[in-house]
């Protein structure tokens, strides 16, 4: 690896978004679902499961000194496919010192606090600010003396704490924690909650590592790797990154901690090892197996920490991973995640449509292994996936008007069959207000806010644009700056013009990607070398005020079939124009969407409303089968068809217009 | 209704197959099946979980006086997907005082006994019926003064006994015993275990009933009904008869029996009205719903007591579960139960190939519930079902070679997706050689020796054929003794045969099934008065000794394709000939069934062998796709193809050449 090379994302000052598209998604996350969340995380959504979130860290604060025991008085908490989940016994007079919800609960204030920063970066409001700062001051008075903060063990008893790894988050809310600490941090100057990640993170690095007498153990829910990645790189402390990359070597390792701390709990159920991609050491996976949030939470911090201390054997195994999942794994929707059976990967090429679990956070986790991935080596094809993500599955978590949210986001709906099938319980046909596990929409809501993080990313002499976004981005070259003013109107149209804006000639290579859906794409920048490299074209030379790059990214409608290995798909095909995958919806189309087949033969574009939004349809002609009787069998013929025209819109906007039929995947 | 034409069947004295078809299974089962069911009572197989069937009941024999009760040393029953089992803490040292197994394990020693019991009627083993007598022996030394035989209780105290109706199988393995006992005496004459059975269902017939202070429950897996009935029919005691069609009349009334029960148990989960048929008093349910084989025993019950009693509004209810299974809920291989989400039906038309449950023994039920359909109405709709379930499911539950067995019966399997699918884990792509919950190996044994029981039915003036098996039956009209001599070379030929035995002329209607899958079907029988009706042709006269009746059922391979709301099997076809559906192995086509794609131009038929058992075997032209590269997705295009004439054989006689890919349904 070539240190000198790897790029990282701009700051947030330095990118502004104007996008027609995600300026609409952006002032939803900052008008509808950041007030929304605080009123959750403080339980205050009539018919919606109480968080509890903010009643815990209220309860851990007055309850930090005393220190209790886990004794007789303490209810277990109640496993639900979610994992342990505790509940008042009365649920109109709960104790105003238990901890109640999940017991990652602490977590879901960690993804506000994160999203709340990055929307005060990108649009400040002093009372959102306030807010924010009031939570911290509470989030804080929870701390231990000892830098330890997970509300679920000072309330219940510290003689347990890092007992049960595999189970209990308390490495995985930390890790949020400490992502939310460094983005409210770089997003207000203010380090109230950094120093409490720093003491928390000590408190692990005081506890966990290779030396003798420290625990060998490592997060069951993946995440601090990567947020111990970003304390590093905001503070430049090394143990940090030390922690990280040892939770990264230590596991599935020999012995198996989890296995060795399961035989510590009387009566735990036994580990699964890939589902915590710990069946072998993480140098050695082949196949992206187990939990998909957990494995793409995983895979990033391993992409930081081979980039940060050039670890080749460590960069392979995340490319490894990397095309186990963009050639076996991944939904034209850019989701992931087969089966429910643990929220995991299936195995290779099983893609359930209606079973899909294919979760919002799985999506998210997606994008943040891509853009760590583009950091080390610019690859279009790590930027195409995570443009898929973003452009489909993620949004498609949240509705159009930001009120409610898919968890599981199915290729392929029947209501009736999520209602009466106990084996779809986990799809919903329609989105949830709010979830009592509700790690989907915070991480939604962070993961729009900081979409500027995977726009742009920068090296000494390099400027890489990812994605499209209308706005503006500046870097300073050899201390002159130069600001890219992104005209585009993605992804309705692939047309794009960048104008250059600097006060001095300044020496640049400006990169921009060449999008894999673009068939003859074309781009111009008059004066400059262009060279094209990895699905990139790099203009490079000196730029002056008012230079202009034009991209033509023809943005036809394509009609896929999957790999004949994909028995789900065998014999249908589904269609993207630009970076949008687009499904059929009962709405447009009619119940039984299954006895409709495309021809493919006529195919149009249409400016289109959903909901009020402005979107694009798309028209294809083909036949819908005419029902032929009542008989369960019957001999086989030819069936009777009638000619129609199947409505098209983009997968993001289903469901969107009431409880109905939506299939990406058509008979063609 | 009208009872005079009511039928019943034959007794087996009066049945003899010499089929060159069935009498090969029989044979196995008689000296394969019913020696090694025998071992497995006695847990006595190397390497099958012990059944600890026979262990338990000498363990109720030691512990009977003694009336234990449920103290703090009882070890609580594990809770498996196959309901609760108990295990000994040390496997190489049991204690053996203590009750081992799942809950309902006496049920297989009662489903062993009735094997025997019509083994022994159609062919005379004084050794096994030694064997026999000596179990019997053991079972009824189990018994309590009062009549109770249900040795989880007697083993485990006495004073839990009745508490726990809906999960415990006592009523269950009460109906099991005596239909064993009832079948034990006919074959025998020996009423050591009737008496034994009477004594245990007059212990029911005391505590359950309409009057005041007895208890209002009803059987949590419905057995008890029409073993009652088999039992009243056996002894004349119109009690049995009673108990019978309380336990049918009280089922989902209010209040719902099983909550009340759950509210006495603490913990005790929520009770799912749907699963055990109790969402609403029998007569008023409209659809096949929750656990298939307790739906299925349940519906044979209230045929039967409908049937007895002359009750027009329960044999409407039949009807209308008949229909909805027939209509709605029936694989073409005559299986029941689309999901494996409690072993149930699934909603209607959902019936899905691969996660199919499809249970062996549900499928026995259907035969049950159809025979009893006939004789209250002789309609060749439900013979027609019979007969599927017959030659498909239910001959595919067991090996060729008799020693092993499906319990679940998919349309089509992906060894891979089998392995590595946990939502598939109910699927076996290879039968197994013993379950420790074994409910289908021995309902097939008794289901095959019994044969005879479904192939004849009779009333005052008619003798109905429903199944054309290769042998002779014998019926009194007036006295006079009328015997058909049946050839037949069913299910690969439609040529029948039936040639008249009698001594002196007999007035007579002799009524044979006209196979649904017959077209062009033809019948004579010189100068006798011919009738068709509901599928049945009737031929009226005075018989005399060399009369003959010639019929004709033209098969001719038939191609099917399922009603379009079937969306699993949409653009799908299935072939049949005659009576037996027919898949595609790996082992004949190639892996990557899903390729395959038929076009039905040419097919034909041939003679073939499948592990040294002869069979037939259908050529199919059509196409293979190939492959086309390594890419996820690609541009959609026609498929390149290569011809294939592709092999089907027989349903049941799929995996028996090891593990492989197998698919009913078939690309069209």
């Amino acid at each position: 690896m070539n240190n000198r090379l790897f790029s990282a994302p701009l700051s947030f000052a330095d990118v502004q978004i104007t996008d027609g598209f995600w300026q609409r998604v952006m002032e939803l996350v900052r008008t509808e679902v950041i007030p929304y969340q605080w009123d959750a995380l403080n339980d205050r959504i009539p018919d919606a499961e109480p968080s509890w979130c903010m009643h815990n860290f209220r309860a851990a604060a007055r309850l930090n000194e005393k220190q209790r025991t886990l004794g007789d008085a303490f209810v277990p908490p109640t496993y639900t496919n979610r994992g342990f989940q505790i509940l008042p016994q009365d649920p109109a007079h709960p104790d105003p010192d238990a901890f109640y919800g999940f017991l990652f609960q602490d977590s879901d204030f960690s993804k506000w606090i994160e999203a709340v920063a990055y929307s005060l970066a990108n649009h400040p409001d002093a009372e959102l600010e306030a807010i924010a700062d009031g939570a911290i001051d509470e989030v804080c008075a929870a701390q231990l003396d000892n830098g330890y903060l997970d509300t679920y063990y000072i309330i219940n008893g510290m003689d347990a704490a890092l007992t049960n790894l595999r189970d209990n988050h308390e490495l995985y809310c930390f890790g949020h924690l400490t992502e939310g600490a460094v983005a409210y941090y770089q997003a207000t100057g203010k380090d109230k909650l950094l120093r409490a990640a720093c003491r928390f993170a000590d408190y692990f690095a005081e506890r966990f590592g290779p030396e003798e007498g420290k625990c060998k153990g490592y997060p069951g829910h993946e995440e601090a790797e990567l947020a111990l990645v970003k304390l590093y790189e905001v503070t430049g402390e090394e143990r940090y990154l030390r922690l990280s990359r040892f939770f990264i070597d230590q596991r599935g390792q020999e012995p198996k901690y989890f296995i060795e701390e399961e035989h510590r709990r009387p009566g735990a159920r036994a580990t699964d090892l890939a589902y915590h991609q710990c069946e072998a050491p993480v140098r050695e996976l082949k196949e992206a197996l187990g939990h998909s949030v957990r494995a793409v939470y995983l895979y990033s911090g391993m992409a930081d920490v081979s980039r940060l201390t050039g670890d080749d054997s460590l960069y392979e195994a995340c490319r490894r991973l990397w095309n186990s999942i963009a050639d076996e794994k991944l939904y034209i929707t850019g989701g992931i995640g087969g089966t429910h059976m643990g929220e995991a990967f299936s195995f290779p090429y099983d893609l359930p449509n209606d079973s899909a679990y294919s979760e919002t956070c799985a999506a998210i986790g997606l994008v943040f292994f891509a853009r760590r991935m583009l950091q080390i080596a610019p690859d279009s094809r790590y930027a195409d996936v995570m443009e898929q993500a973003l452009y489909n599955t993620v949004i498609a978590g949240m509705a159009l008007d930001g009120k409610s949210f898919f968890y599981v986001n199915p290729l392929s709906v029947v209501p009736e069959a999520c209602q009466r099938d106990k084996r779809l319980e986990h799809v919903k046909p329609v989105r949830q207000k709010w979830f009592g596990c509700a790690c989907c929409p915070p991480n939604i809501a962070r993961m729009i806010t900081s979409l500027s993080q995977y726009a742009y990313t920068q090296n000494q002499e390099t400027l890489f644009t990812h994605l499209y976004i209308g706005g503006s981005a500046s870097k300073l070259f050899d201390g002159k700056k130069l600001t890219l003013n992104v005209d585009s109107r993605l992804p309705w149209d692939g047309h794009v013009t960048v104008a250059v804006r600097a006060d001095e000639p300044v020496q640049a290579a400006l990169a921009f990607r060449i999008p894999g859906w673009a068939e003859n794409a074309s781009f111009r920048a008059e004066g400059k070398q262009q060279t094209v490299k990895d699905g990139y074209v790099y203009f490079s030379g000196e730029w002056h005020d008012g230079d202009e790059i034009t991209l033509d990214f023809p943005m036809e409608v394509q009609m896929w079939q999957a790999n004949e290995k994909v028995r789900e798909n065998i014999g249908r095909v589904a269609f993207t124009r630009g970076p949008i995958t687009f499904c059929a919806e009962e709405v447009d189309n009619g119940a039984d969407l299954h006895l409709l087949r495309v021809d493919g033969k006529q195919i149009s574009v249409e400016e289109s409303h959903v909901f009020g939004h402005e979107t694009v349809a798309l028209k294809v002609s083909g036949v819908r089968e005419k029902p032929a009787g009542k008989a369960l069998y019957r001999k086989a013929g030819a069936a009777e068809t009638e000619p129609v025209t199947i409505t098209l819109i983009p997968y993001y906007a289903w469901a969107n217009r009431g409880l109905n039929e939506m299939s990406v995947w058509l008979r063609g």
